[in-house]
């Protein structure tokens, strides 16, 4: 959104350093914790707390361990600061002006992270500013910055997230954060990838077992993934990581739907639950009267893996949301949740960050 | 179905006992093995395998191991062996002519009884004639004896087997049984307790949310039942008996649905599954042409916890069933599983034995 600018942001309130040489570069460091690894991205603040240039990142495919504390602090900070100090040497600097550490499960599992973090980032690395946040808010600054609107996640969960102009922070309803579904494969997540591979299974089994409402189809394609269908509940129902499991057969579902009307009835009401979690998240849903004088409405972002299905989710949602959330723009996600952490960390160094600050989503410190 | 009768069946072929005696009767066993415990019925063999009079019963609440080895026929043979030689002493019998033994899992889990029961048996209790049965058939006599049709069987999960006239034993579609759902939470069991009590919990969480088709009254009973909705998630997915607790809360629904459009079309819902799974299992679906020509079509009998929920459920069942089975009578479950075992017992004993052997859900040794 900004060309690269070098400048220091005068919003951020910092006294140039003395002598001859230019106006320091600030720095800000994003964090991004997650099942499939650590990342890290080391940027320069531009104005008004946009990053100014391409950062440099670092990746680890190792996670954070989860212990009985949550989310390990010592083992993220042992991946995280000797890298950050790797990528500050690179830039020519010592210190970072602000970080902010993204991690799934923020708000249940951060205590560990709350408890030590502070510390050791500043005998580390001297951030001024700190920032947790759940990987919903990093994924959301990821796809929209700090406009107004909604996000809506789906891989093998589903969680929608809005924010926007409203009555203040800590308000869920109109200042805050509305955080929507995301309960997991057996108490919503619907819509998402194990809830749409779950439907296209049960289809399967249907169809295997004579019952009115199967799919041939997808029953193929069950066989062809995982052999003779009556063998599919030992194969499933041992394993830990269950979800993910049903989440596979998602794809299937997606290539039957162009012929299979039960998959393409599958995808019609997994868009139906997404939009419904759209609408929820999403802040003042416009009426259309609304819409129809051009007010700013916010946007709303697609992101994660079960969109990279294309056309057969993608085009029901859409038509969905232009049900549900009429005048409201449909964006792709502008950049990933490790973005997002260097957005936030930006926002926070060059104080620009306008989002709500509630304690459990978004935290600072 | 037959009054007490203490004749020995002369279809079983047996010599009368020399001497001035009475001629002697012969006693059957059955046994019913689930996750509830261990149970055990001794009674004599009417004329043509019927149960002679009521039978002497005996209950273990702790239920045969399930290891490695499947369900463990050593644990199985300790409970029961001594119980039955107790049960014979009091009728004065010295042996029983044939046992069933039923059990949940027999198909996938009863190599071990397979191997071990034959000699075990005949050493203890030396019976001419074994039966192993799947709980699915022991339900299904116990329901409708050996009448032709099927049995919905719905507790935590959701099984409907059915069996009939057709070409014959092992020919699944006509002539053997025909086993329909069954398949466990995530793949299937559709209708039954877990199924009813996510899709309540769902919907409660969609109110929690804000998102369309919520139900505030589920949700009213999900913070009776569970506390605060947020915190379902950590106490639900660490447990081992997740179906359970979903079906746990499967009675709430019912509670609901006189008065909550939305748990009402749950339950409609529920209904059809069942309804389809009934029809899939049912021998030659009649047509209207010929249920009006009073064909025998055989009986449907509902059995399991779940119909306790009564007319919330058991109504749009009974509608659904209409539609799809017009003719078909609907009957209460005339005995239990333990019943069925000592039934298919008798009948063995008998020569009378009609259902299909066909090696997996019943077989004779």
């Amino acid at each position: 959104m900004s060309a690269p600018d070098p400048q220091p942001d005068p919003a951020a309130g910092h006294a140039p350093e003395p002598g001859p040489r230019a106006p320091a570069v600030h720095y800000a460091l994003g964090v991004d914790s997650g099942g499939s690894g650590v990342r890290i991205a080391l940027g320069p603040v531009g104005p008004r707390g946009a990053p100014a240039a391409e950062p440099l990142t670092w990746h680890s495919p190792t996670p954070a361990l989860v212990g009985k504390r949550g989310i390990d602090a010592a083992g993220l900070l042992g991946q995280v600061l000797p890298a950050a100090q790797r990528l500050l040497r690179q830039v020519g600097a010592e210190r970072v002006a602000a970080v902010c550490v993204g991690a799934a499960g923020m708000a249940s599992l951060g205590d560990d992270l709350r408890a030590h973090l502070p510390t050791a980032l500043a005998d580390a690395l001297g951030p001024r500013r700190l920032a947790l946040a759940a990987d919903g808010v990093t994924a959301y600054v990821g796809a929209l910055g700090q406009r107004p609107g909604a996000v809506v996640a789906a891989g093998t969960g589903m969680i929608a997230l809005g924010t926007g102009p409203g009555t203040g922070p800590g308000d869920k309803r109109h200042g805050g954060w509305r955080r929507v579904d995301g309960w997991g494969h057996l108490l919503g997540d619907c819509g998402g990838g194990a809830w749409v591979g779950r439907a296209g299974l049960e289809a399967a089994m249907r169809a295997h077992d004579g019952r009115a409402g199967g799919s041939q189809p997808l029953l193929s394609r069950l066989e062809a993934t995982f052999g003779p269908p009556e063998h599919l509940p030992g194969l499933l129902y041992p394993r830990s990581d269950r979800p993910a499991v049903l989440a596979s057969f998602a794809p299937e579902v997606g290539r039957c739907a162009a012929t299979d009307p039960v998959a393409a009835a599958i995808l019609r009401e997994a868009a139906d639950h997404i939009a419904r979690a759209a609408q929820a998240a999403f802040p003042h849903p416009p009426t259309t009267g609304q819409a129809a004088h051009g007010d700013d409405v916010g946007a709303l972002a697609l992101t994660g893996g079960l969109f990279r299905m294309g056309a057969p989710l993608v085009g029901p949602v859409r038509r969905e949301l232009a049900r549900r959330l009429p005048g409201v723009p449909v964006t792709e996600a502008a950049g990933d949740p490790l973005a997002g952490a260097l957005r936030v960390a930006s926002a926070l160094a060059a104080d620009a960050l306008r989002l709500p600050v509630d304690g459990e989503l978004l935290q600072v410190l």
